[in-house]
């Protein structure tokens, strides 16, 4: 079977208002100017690992093997945090070793390289942005081919940060809003899998949000309440999502990230 | 001759703070890792269908032949509304049947298909993206060569929207405002050849807004008035374009779309 | 030594939200298919000649040679200034002749052509969007390899625009904001080079902002500091930069671009 081409996602909290993003593919394309690169996204809120980590966990199966995912969420730049090269699931992912790549559990992961070999890096390293002079060189290098026990020494553990997970006591799934969209769906860590696991029938089911008394059907489409209306859908990541049909949730509810959503029988 | 490329012309309402896009270009890439992708837009304001129907009417002869427009702004997603496929002008266009491509009249349309053969899907579809479920792979098999009658039944007709048109009466052009730039230039919906039509003399026309006295010259280039100044100018897509000389024309007028603009002479 | 490929990077003050950059990468690739086209930003402020210099300077060297820079940002399109392409350092810049290449040195330039020959151009010319109808299209006509002699006359200058420089009396060094990003961080006119020329000692080194009584310490990194403190550090660019350490500083200061910054021993 052929191999894939390698191809490189980039995600970062640079913004799009940003040349940053720009800067880094010179520099890969410097080292690889045929190769493929593909924006994630930049508009992770600054400095929110966990925020990066959902988004990764929710999409890095969607694109093909030998991808390489260049994410630069980075509060800790310049400090002694460590950059790591993860290699799982026939991917590779670059980045500091915060807790953005929390979501690969360790049975998945085949190898850890902790970067440390210079001459792969910017000749000069700046202490504020690491994207462009060591993580960006870094994956163009293993784009072109280098394996990436030459970037440095193995590492045994990555940090992890702790995940958010729903509770369920008195017939109720308690959980809270971890992710807002463009349209202002609210999005939940609540999952299909919860949720089946504690209801036999979707049905009959209704979520709330925080202290706000209204009751919102689960539905299979946005659409199945009227234009304006609430509803609550499983989403395309298979998590508990609140709407409005046609209209913004966000703003409905004046919801914000952490806002507590249940999910009851009614 | 030789054919032209394929590539992938990029349209949604799903926003830049979105990593929607990105995922669909994940599940393009997977299918054909070759093709070019272009973002023609993800800002299309949400499920404003009237919107995305001018901006591709306005662009597409700009792309060459064998350009696929992967088109998403999809209020109805997981209704019964059609996916379709349309050949038109050498170039395809996919989406949802839902007026998006009322630009397309009858007679130069082609070919219509309604999207049915589940087998080019990703295997799980989701009843809330059909974007990256359908969509996106659809436009990378056609990419790869696939005939577009593999991917569903023919149709006679599209959906159509009606767009709104100016009119002429007592000497004076009535129109509206139907979009707003970046630079907060208010573009109308009337056409060059419609003022061509009812006035001989393009130098002696004022434009005015809603129940603004202000009457604003037709000029050539936004220059040719002072800095902070008002001039209407016909503008590159041969619109009837309100602007401020290095200004923001939306905040000085305070306009928005849907407000009235009439031309006359003066 | 085998040539690198072209490549074109493509800066506006058109915006994210806009569909004008991807309609001139569509007649890009009507002329060259298979050019690489990387968006440096569309979020240079509308009109900023001086911003869009700033960032050029500070970004174009990350690119490898052969880098073709489409620039435009482009307030007097349609009057008489003049559409230019020059070469230096093994790079080209197009754009109009405003003062946006005025980082470009003269004894940096090896040729400045004046864009005239109109059969490289769309076949018509708008008034208000040369970046569609001139500047692209000719962008594109390099990238294939046509001579730049091919594209008009040569000129001996280009347009400059006068950049602030700091200055320094009383023992300190007065430059003021000429960039902020996406983070809020503060970016000064104040280079690494004019302080080490002014001060040996980096370690006793304190930023004022306007009038605010605040010392901020200038540090190495953006954690030397609490979160939540100001830091002054010497930021990628080489630049001394305003720093909330993860937070934003241009709230927290409520400064924009202009306001003053100082810096001096304490």
């Amino acid at each position: 079977m052929q191999k894939e081409p390698y191809s490189i996602v980039f995600l970062s909290d640079f913004g799009y208002n940003s040349h940053y993003p720009a800067i880094c593919k010179g520099v890969i394309f410097s080292i690889n100017p045929h190769i493929n690169i593909i924006d994630l996204t930049h508009h992770i809120s600054p400095f929110n690992i966990t925020s990066a980590n959902l988004l990764l966990k929710n999409s890095f199966l969607y694109f093909p093997s030998n991808t390489i995912f260049l994410c630069v969420v980075d509060p800790g730049v310049g400090t002694k945090r460590k950059g790591i090269i993860i290699k799982a699931f026939n991917r590779f992912f670059i980045g500091p070793d915060n807790g953005i790549f929390s979501f690969i559990e360790n049975h998945y992961i085949e190898k850890i390289i902790f970067i440390k070999n210079k001459s792969y890096f910017l000749s000069n390293i700046s202490n504020t942005f690491h994207g462009r002079d060591i993580f960006a060189p870094v994956a163009a290098f293993i784009s072109t081919g280098t394996p990436i026990e030459n970037f440095g020494i193995p590492l045994k553990n990555i940090k992890r940060i702790k995940i958010p997970t729903p509770t369920f006591k008195n017939n109720t799934i308690y959980g809270k809003i971890i992710d807002i969209d463009h349209f202002g769906n609210l999005i939940s860590n609540i999952e299909k899998e919860f949720i089946e696991k504690h209801f036999t029938n979707n049905k009959k089911l209704s979520a709330t949000i925080a202290n706000n008394p209204h009751f919102i059907p689960l539905r299979k489409t946005y659409s199945s309440v009227k234009n304006g209306a609430p509803v609550a859908i499983i989403n395309s990541f298979n998590l508990l999502e609140i709407s409005i049909n046609r209209g913004n949730a966000e703003k409905y509810f004046n919801a914000t990230l952490g806002t507590p959503i249940a999910l009851t029988t009614r």
